[in-house]
């Protein structure tokens, strides 16, 4: 086994900092290690936490945090913004909010933002997952920021998924589109004191009430719960749910559990498949100079980026 | 030349309909038309629009359509929403929105949601804006849902972007990314009757004026307009705005308009190699059931999704 994997397995601190970092910068060094973590990963419990901006989703982490520490669990916590790397990170504030965590050894959290040409985002934490997983943490909370694609498809490969919206203003609740709601597990409230806090929740109650249908029979039924995570209101009843759901799917059907398995394990593959694939492709056109002769042909109008795409790929398919 | 491709061009709707849906379903019989319409493609104007949900997007396409109208102009519009494929689209709200310019003529109003397991909204995107174009569409609006990356890749390539931002709640106006704030050419304070509008206008400038070294001299500062959208109060000012920021860039540099063509041009050939090569290989995959079998390996035990990408992968690259 590689010496970074078993530093890893024996929980050092700094050693999975490193290769979180670089998970995050693309190094494909990490690679060998991944595959040697792999088949270490425990039974860390992956809870996915997604929602608007200003919705309170760091201040929900951060309360579930102290509870589950009160349990005596260990955590590992993955902040993934996307947008971030133009100028390096969310302004104000998000790390800011976990800041009475830094210094608890078992609370290790981390920032992912990787965003090359390519993306890669996804690949990038589903590997930081895996290691965090490797070092033994109890539950691994995954929050993102924004409801982009990009974060359905992060946090829809949790074990539960929580989905927090503001309190609605006017009819813009509207604005939760089913893709969201489609991955939601459990839909919290958040701000439950501000007006229009239980407009959404009544309004997410008669979404879920349509699709009644659906959710008849052993199918988990997403709750609705209202919280006030500033004042640390709602958060012991938010941890039962997830507790819920976690025993939910297995005792009722050991197929349910399976499939999903099987689900994830797919998901993931198709995502390291796209980002490598990519990431080859990029190393040859980049290494020909190819791109800027195809961009300079386009804008003389010669050409049409649909003709040098196909142009640039068949060299490249040809060259292996 | 094509003669849908012709058809396109004279205007004729139900073809371009046609086309972007065949587009949005990532139909490959499309791409000759594509190539044809390239070389065709006016000057139509294209203003991308973005901002959390809620925050009143769509009432504000639906004025500024209002006002272009007024003044004569032609329009095409794409609403792009990543997340609506799971249910198909947005629950309520925006369609209905834009409902009193659905007997105009002139104004084209389409969707987009694609979304395959390989993504490739950004290119399905970019290519209908072009058919906006070659149909000759003076201005062509762009409004995403969310603040997702996919969301910053598609509004950022806009000849003018406008991000929408609802008044602050507490401190949360925080949660405006720095991601988003580079691609902002113009910053839109919505619904400025409520509680917290200033707030946000004030958060803004201050935002900027932190920045002010980077706006020194012939560069674009972005300006914070105040809007009620609803009574369209502000739009006149916005519609000023946008043509100011169009007049800007040419006016003290012509290399500044080339850059940015460059750049763009750049992007969507990036873009384009990137889905098409994974459509590639996805089929390759698919054909040959090979991904069944490596989520079973992994599933099992016998092997991990570092190993299987890479084989598949090494598969693909050496059946060409």
């Amino acid at each position: 086994m590689h010496e970074t994997a078993k530093k890893v397995i024996a929980g050092e601190v700094r050693t999975a900092s490193r290769l979180i970092r670089d998970i995050d910068d693309g190094n494909a060094e990490v690679w060998p290690v991944l595959k040697d973590l792999y088949a270490h990963r425990g039974n860390g419990y992956v809870v996915g936490i997604t929602g608007s901006p200003g919705a309170g989703k760091s201040t929900i982490v951060d309360q579930l945090i102290y509870h589950l520490r009160e349990e005596g669990k260990t955590l590992g916590v993955l902040s993934v913004d996307p947008s971030s790397p133009f100028t390096g990170g969310a302004i104000l504030g998000d790390r800011i909010r976990m800041q009475r965590h830094a210094t608890d050894k078992d609370v290790f959290i981390r920032s992912m933002a990787t965003r090359g040409a390519f993306g890669g985002l996804s690949r990038s934490t589903k590997s930081s997952i895996n290691v965090l997983d490797a070092m033994g943490k109890n539950y691994i909370l995954v929050e993102t920021v924004g409801v982009g694609q990009d974060e359905v498809d992060i946090v829809g490969c949790a074990d539960t998924t929580i989905v927090v919206v503001p309190p609605g203003m006017g009819d813009d609740i509207q604005a939760i589109k089913a893709g969201v709601m489609e991955i939601a597990d459990i839909y919290v409230v958040n701000k439950a004191d501000l007006d229009g806090a239980e407009k959404a929740a009544n309004y997410l109650t008669a979404m879920l009430e349509l699709d009644s249908a659906k959710y008849s029979g052993d199918v988990w039924k997403p709750p609705v719960l209202m919280v006030e995570a500033v004042q640390n209101k709602g958060i012991p009843e938010l941890l039962d749910a997830i507790k819920q759901h976690a025993r939910f799917g297995p005792s009722f059907d050991q197929d349910y559990a399976r499939n999903k398995a099987l689900k994830k394990i797919r998901n993931e593959l198709a995502e390291m498949i796209q980002t490598s694939l990519i990431e080859h492709c990029q190393a040859y056109i980049d290494n020909g100079s190819m791109m800027g002769k195809s961009v300079d042909a386009i804008a003389n109008g010669d050409s049409d980026p649909y003709t040098e795409s196909e142009k640039l790929i068949h060299r490249f398919l040809n060259s292996n």
